[in-house]
This record gives structure tokens, C-alpha cells and sequence, in this order.
């Protein structure tokens, strides 16, 4: 079984510009984290865009469903900033495609020795494998049904949507 | 749904002891690590060892057999040390205690900066909330029945039994 | 001999706001440094200001100079952001106080794990102990005198006036 | 100017063995701690032995002076396990070579993420290049004299001699 990752960018793979001290994208940090989580799941890493989340577009989440449409693989996880991730993974359910997607993110980039990136990414690998087909937020341990999940903007906390 | 988590030493927990040059077992890391991956699913620690799983008794594993059967939580990790996870997982099944039981372990030490640690409790933090009951080990983004598993001593790679 | 030690702010003490996804300013790194290199020279750490030092104003290094001018110690050691650590020694170089003070920061954020922090703390460390009285930057494991030094804002590295 | 490094080994280059949970040495971290710490003074890095100090012979000791001696650079940082660091300073001292030689360590194998190896190795080469010739033992932000410092065995702190 192997299982296909799209990386979006998100806060997981920002870096310090040691120049103008800013934080910018440049490589996807995917390959060095499943190095060190010593993962032997066959993975396909793919990146489509490397982005903050805010500035993701309908046109960028209509490219990452074209891509899961058209994965051969039917286990998905996609790496994403989180300030969007929950609108992302609306989109992603409404295409009903069969596959189990899990979305998931960080809230501290990689790089700063601090990260939950590693706890979360290894938390996808096991949700991607063993729930049901349909679109799933995975953080902080916990996973949330795509149709029932938003980032609390205050706590920075995903949760289930208020009744 | 809480998880009950039982320590039992291993890799995971090894420390350096800067006076004597040797690696030693003082406090679980657990809840730094739980910390770091921001984990909000709720948890009761346990540490029932602190022990090199080489120096496992067949009685430390009647013990964590008891603290599994008598827990009120169905969801159950244990961390443990790799050498003889699968000896522990097969002593765990044969009790059929209708409970989803979780092994997980590191090859490298969690206080080195290159643990693979905090993927596999991620993975591990999934795998018990999504498993049918049953017992597994979990390593390397992977999952095992307790039945059909084994580390191979050469590669320290978890994998099944050779047909 | 005692250390004073005046924190500035500078890169060596941004971290990762999760929230707004944005570097800031909290409390200072330099005890918690101190510690991680088992540092056992006497030292008082007072902070001064936490800003970024292109924010720097000349009001800024004229406080500075005054606590430099009124510390009881000869031995000062100030960390400072790079980018304007050079005018800030020129304007302490001009008091002439007959004490030895060394300025030291960092490219890259002490709370990123690869951070270049630690080694100029300990060069600096060294360098006020063993300097003759005057104003010297320390970094990239030289020392400059203060007359005779910039940043070279392309490469960000610390290099002599050209001639 | 350029500084000779020597390598000997030592608590700094300590790794740990994911086979068999030991800690071993296989290359010194040397290179990778200097970029690291964005070390711009020329050096010349050359590996002498890499063992725990305490199995370091007299022979090894010789050897060490010999290449002290012959070494075109007289500034000269030995990198060094702490248990016998004082001894190989002394037998360097005796031979009155009219370099600066300063020797330092760790308590913490660098690649624990908690290591106060960068610290000390930014003292050394700071030390190296300010302090008169003479051999050094640079450690905890310290230096002493190689005819007065020993290693207090029971805090694993270095101190000088009893009067």
C-alpha cells in the first residue's frame, strides 16, 4: 500500500531567511522528517505549490482535487498551512472521490527545533491507513470529519463546529 | 475518549548521564513529548518501569497485563523498549482482553535531536483511536498484528514473520 | 571578575509567534543559553531593550552607553541584532569608558535548533575576558574592532572597512 | 591567521547506536558544528584518534605533542574527552612549545540537542587567538591554566588546584 503526499506549504516548511529576516519557503522538509521518523510506508511526495494558506486561491484548491482525482493511490495526506486548511478539506468532500484524504499541518514550522510537525505527520501516516474513504483533518492527536472542523483563530485549536 | 498511556522505559526515555558518560533512565519524556505535539486528545500516564526492554522479566510483562486488563480506558498505548516489543505485544494478545492496545517505541533516544520518537507516538496516538481491538506494535509509519511481528535484530527493522 | 551582560534583543531572541504566524519578541534566550553551555563565569543579565535593531534609535545606543558608562563591572558583553550591531560599537567606541565590551548576536534565531547563537555566545564569552579595554563585535568566530568594522548587508557577514 | 584543530574524540563526538542502544564514534562533528556556528577563521581539521579520554595512553599523549609540535600553525584547539582533558594538557605543557594550545570538550555528545559543545567550542577559538602562548583547558566559559586545573570528578566540573 503506498500512500501519495501533496505538499502545500504551510507553516511545516517555513525557514528563516537569515538575510532579511523573514520567513520564506524554499524545499519541502517532507523527505527529512519521514528520514527521521525512520517511516518505510512507500510514499510518492509531491509538491504542488509552496504557500502560506491565506494565500491559497479556489483555483490552488481546484489543482489539489484535480491531483487526488487523479492520484493512482486511494490514501492521500496533504500537507497544508492551517489557518485555511479546514476550507481546503470542504472542497476536497464535495468532490466525494472515494479515497481517504487526511489533511494536516503545523503550528510551528519544522525547522525551529520545537516543532509538532513530526507528532502530526506520523499521526496522518496512521489515520491515511485506517479510516474510511472521505476528507479528514488530522491535529493535535485528534482527527475531524472535513464536514465538521474549523481553526479556532484565537487558540489556534482545531475543533468541531458549534451546534 | 481518554487514552491510557503506560511507560515502561526504552529507547524513548534514555538519558545521558554527563558525570558517568552512560546512558541511564530517569523520567518518562511523555508529557514534554505530548507537549511538543500540541496533543489535545485527553491522556492518563502511567509509568509502570523504567527498564531496557532486554531486561524485561516474564513477570514485567504480567504486570503490564494486569495495569491493561484492569485500566478503564479500552484504548491503550504502551511505550516500550524495541528489543522486545513483539515477546510483550504476543504475551498481551493471548489475554483477548477486547481492548485496542498500542505498542510504540524509538530507536533513537527522544533527548537526541534526531528521535524518531515523536512519529511514532503520533502514529501510535492514531492507530489506538481508529484500531479494532486488538493489540498491534507500531513503528516506522507502520502498523503489526501482535501475532505477526518481529524485529529483525540486524537491520532494527520491525517487520512480519517470515512465511 | 564578573560578566555584565545587557540584552538588546536582535535575532538571537525572535521567536515564532503560532498564532499570527509572525517572529517577536518575549523574554530573553541568554539564561537559558547560559545554562545549556554550563557557563560558570559569574554573570548579571540585565535586559535593556527587546527590538529589532533595525528599529534602533540613537536614544537607544545613547541608553545603552550610559548603562555601560554606570555598570560596576569592566567585563560587558551586549547582545544586539546584526544589522546595526556596527554603528551601535561606534557609538560606544567613541565613549572611550576604558572597559572591554564585546557585542555579539546571531543570523538565525537561538529557538531554530540550527542556530549560530550558541558559538558566538562562547566566543564572546571569551573574547571579553581576555580583550584589552575597548568596544570589539564578535562573530562568525572573529572579533573586529569597532572603528574598523560593517556588515556586509549582501552576505550578511561581519568583515573589516575596505580600505 | 589559521588554526590547526585536532580531533581526539571525547563526549562531543559521541553518537548513538540505534542497533545496540551503545553510544560509539564514527566521525567527529566538528566540521558540521563549525558551519553551524558560521565559523569564518581558517582551519585546518585533522582527526588524531577518536576515543574516550579515559583509555587515552601516554603513547597517545606523545603522539598529540608530536603533531603539536610539527603543526606550522601555533594556534592550536584540541578537542578532547573530559576525564583525562587535564592530564594531556600537563604532559603539553611540559613540552614548551611557545604556542597557544587550547583544549576543550564537552559534557554532552553534540548530537543530544542539549549539548554544550558549541558553547565551549566558540570560547576555544576565541581563547585560542587572544591568549598568550601556553597550553589551555577552556570549559564552562573558563579557562585555566594547564598547570593548575583539574577535573572534580563528583560535579564533573573543572576547577584549579587545591592550594
Amino acid at each position: 500500500m503506498s500512500i501519495r503526499i501533496f505538499v502545500t506549504g504551510g507553516t511545516f516548511d517555513k525557514e528563516y531567511n537569515e538575510i532579511t529576516g523573514e520567513l520564506y519557503f524554499q524545499d519541502s522538509h517532507l523527505p527529512e522528517m519521514l528520514k527521521l521518523g525512520r517511516n518505510l510506508v512507500p510514499v510518492d511526495i509531491r509538491t504542488l505549490m509552496m504557500i502560506d494558506s491565506l494565500e491559497m486561491t479556489e483555483l490552488d484548491r481546484e489543482l489539489i482535487a484535480d491531483h487526488c482525482m487523479n492520484a493512482d493511490e486511494d490514501k492521500i495526506i496533504i500537507t497544508h498551512g492551517t489557518d485555511t486548511m479546514a476550507e481546503t478539506a470542504r472542497v476536497l468532500a464535495k468532490k466525494t472521490l472515494n479515497k481517504t484524504i487526511v489533511l494536516t499541518g503545523a503550528m510551528i514550522p519544522y525547522k525551529f527545533g520545537s516543532s509538532d510537525g513530526l507528532f502530526n505527520l506520523g499521526s496522518a501516516f496512521a489515520f491515511v491507513q485506517t479510516l474510511s474513504p472521505g476528507v479528514y483533518v488530522a491535529m493535535n492527536g485528534r482527527y475531524f470529519d472535513a464536514t465538521n472542523v474549523r481553526k479556532n483563530k484565537e487558540t489556534g485549536v482545531f475543533e468541531e463546529l458549534a451546534d
